[in-house]
């Protein structure tokens, strides 16, 4: 994991050393298993040092140290709170500039820190790791990759599972139970919506009852040793009316287009607006209402990227693309695929067919 | 929701307001959905602000206004970040003395809410917020208790999926997928270990596979509108030995006698003390390597309450019970339920049976 701490000093200056501190979960800087490679364990409460020369320093407690042992790195183990904070005041000490990655510590923390270390001047090298982290070494695209080949084969065996009359929440668990049985570490999320509640984007609910003609909406992932994937399908239950052929249509090509803008040196905001004005220039103007797109890792929002800000794509970033259509008591349709951006078009990580599927 | 408002602000003096602000995913203070009430959505970069009289103002962008609405509070939608920056300006315009979780705020968002309101005053109030959600009031208690239900039935359904030969990963399948068959908003976690891997406590791997006479450990819980459950039971493969009856007698009477301790007034402290001395005082001396258990509420290690610091039990506070004994290469015994501290013994949520089942 050596590059991966160069990658990240490579971005800073006169840093002495880096801290990333895990407060309580969901509290964990998932930065923490970047540079450990970690694959398993939470590692509450604990941390990890790292220096410019590529070497690091893993803080644990006594009841992860057969997972932290994983980890080549100098191990401290600690078995109540304070003697955590006895290693890192020794680590610390003599430590002048000291990068945190204040995205993902918790202020407690950083007070903790300031405490513990007094003489030091902590700086916030989160852009920095966020930059790191954003373009992914072979070790991580291998993780990523089956993360979503698990996705795409559940999306392509979860039709024969769907049946008139079924709650979304009976159907949430059919997506949960293949993406485990297929080797996920983790089903992640399963957000599954019939008819007009796909006109929700981020719909959460589960006792909607699946009727002839309705869309089907499922938006689900898994995680693949601590790497995430997002895929979302839309089938038709029965016969697709010719508005809902339309509405697939216009989001099908919107997807289409994000992939052939996606090349290095675009910025992700052109897409979007590129994707926004298709959508805009037909029926269904104004019915695109979020981000094209978001970069994909250690978190489902990776680095907080989505494609409505300015960001450079470069070979070796992974990003969702996924245009949608939203309409108010009638239904959604959305497309969600991982792609990798490489020197030509982007590789697309989620094989599952992409046509409209009636049931 | 304004009881647990005004709950908060019971315990502190002198603010005008108090501030919940939540990061992008993991790192989302679940004090925004206690104060609000809300058992869906992620509202990342969203927040809410209380007030010492029980009002609220939530802010939460486009993508999640239907969730946000089913809060009744004042809301504000932003649709940009920097939308969502001058919302935030402009609720802590004269607010002098504002109150922060520092335990779940990222010190990004620490610092940004320190550019928002430069004339501002931020006073930590985590230690206050963790007080105030240790005591569950009703509605919490029925989202806890059908959790816990979820769980115990899944508890109680899960031998009959064990089989000689199955790799571990393939009973946390049949367990993610009863927990969410059964109305699980999700399976949370489904830790699974057979034979000596049930020696590790926080173990994560998931191929090992099932050989006659192996322990059978399952450590798992799901989340019913927000609210988390935490069970554990370790079945034995075939007919136990001598060995393992015993180690399951002390695990079960270490777990009854923490029971007995857990009554208001009592320090969860020497709970622990309790349940350790009765372990050191058999052949399996030093062989419990964790804490008794842990409050249990929004989070599953909710408020960060170990039974390794002093604590006082109130009526309404939950925690799980959760003694082990683990031999290294031989296997290991735990046995998990959830209960709520009442005016006499505790009342135990997770009610699957407690005594040792051969498989």
């Amino acid at each position: 994991m050596k590059e991966r701490v160069k990658r990240i000093f490579a971005q800073t200056e006169g840093l002495d050393c880096a801290l990333f501190m895990n407060g309580v979960e969901p509290h964990l800087d998932m930065s923490f298993f970047y540079v450990t490679g970690l694959a398993d364990g939470l590692f509450e409460t604990g941390g990890v040092m790292i220096y410019p020369d590529g070497g690091m320093d893993l803080v644990s407690s006594l009841l992860e140290e057969p997972s932290a042992k994983k980890c080549k790195a100098p191990l401290h183990i600690y078995r109540k709170l304070d003697e955590g904070e006895d290693i890192f005041t020794n680590l610390l000490k003599g430590k002048k500039k000291v990068g945190i990655n204040s995205e993902e510590l918790t202020h407690a923390n950083f007070e903790k820190l300031s405490r513990l270390a007094p003489h030091a001047e902590f700086m916030d090298i989160s852009q920095e790791v966020k930059d790191a982290r954003a373009v992914k070494d072979e070790q991580e695209l291998e993780a990523l990759k089956r993360a979503c080949e698990i996705a795409s084969e559940v999306a392509i065996e979860i039709p024969k599972y769907v049946k008139v009359g079924m709650t979304e929440s009976a159907l949430a668990a059919e997506l949960a139970y293949l993406l485990q049985k297929k080797g996920a570490s983790k089903p992640n999320f399963t957000l599954t919506s019939f008819g007009p509640n796909s006109a929700e984007p981020h719909y959460m609910g589960g006792d909607g009852v699946l009727k002839m003609g309705d869309f089907v909406l499922l938006d689900f992932g898994c995680i693949y040793n601590k790497y995430h994937s997002d895929i979302t399908r839309t089938f038709v239950m029965g016969t697709a009316s010719d508005r809902q052929k339309k509405i697939y249509k216009v989001v099908a090509d919107a997807q289409q287009l994000a992939f052939e803008k996606m090349t290095p040196g675009a910025d992700a905001k052109d897409v979007h607006s590129a994707v926004a004005a298709l959508i805009n220039a037909t029926e269904f103007k104004g019915r695109f209402t979020h981000s094209t797109g978001h970069s994909l890792g250690l978190a489902t929002h990776d680095g907080q990227r989505m494609f409505d800000y300015s960001l450079t794509l470069e070979p070796g970033m992974v990003f969702t693309v996924e245009p949608g259509v939203y309409l108010p008591d009638f239904g959604g349709v959305r497309i969600e695929d991982d792609v990798v951006i490489t020197q030509s078009k982007p590789r697309i990580l989620t094989n599952a067919p992409r046509d409209m599927i009636e049931l």
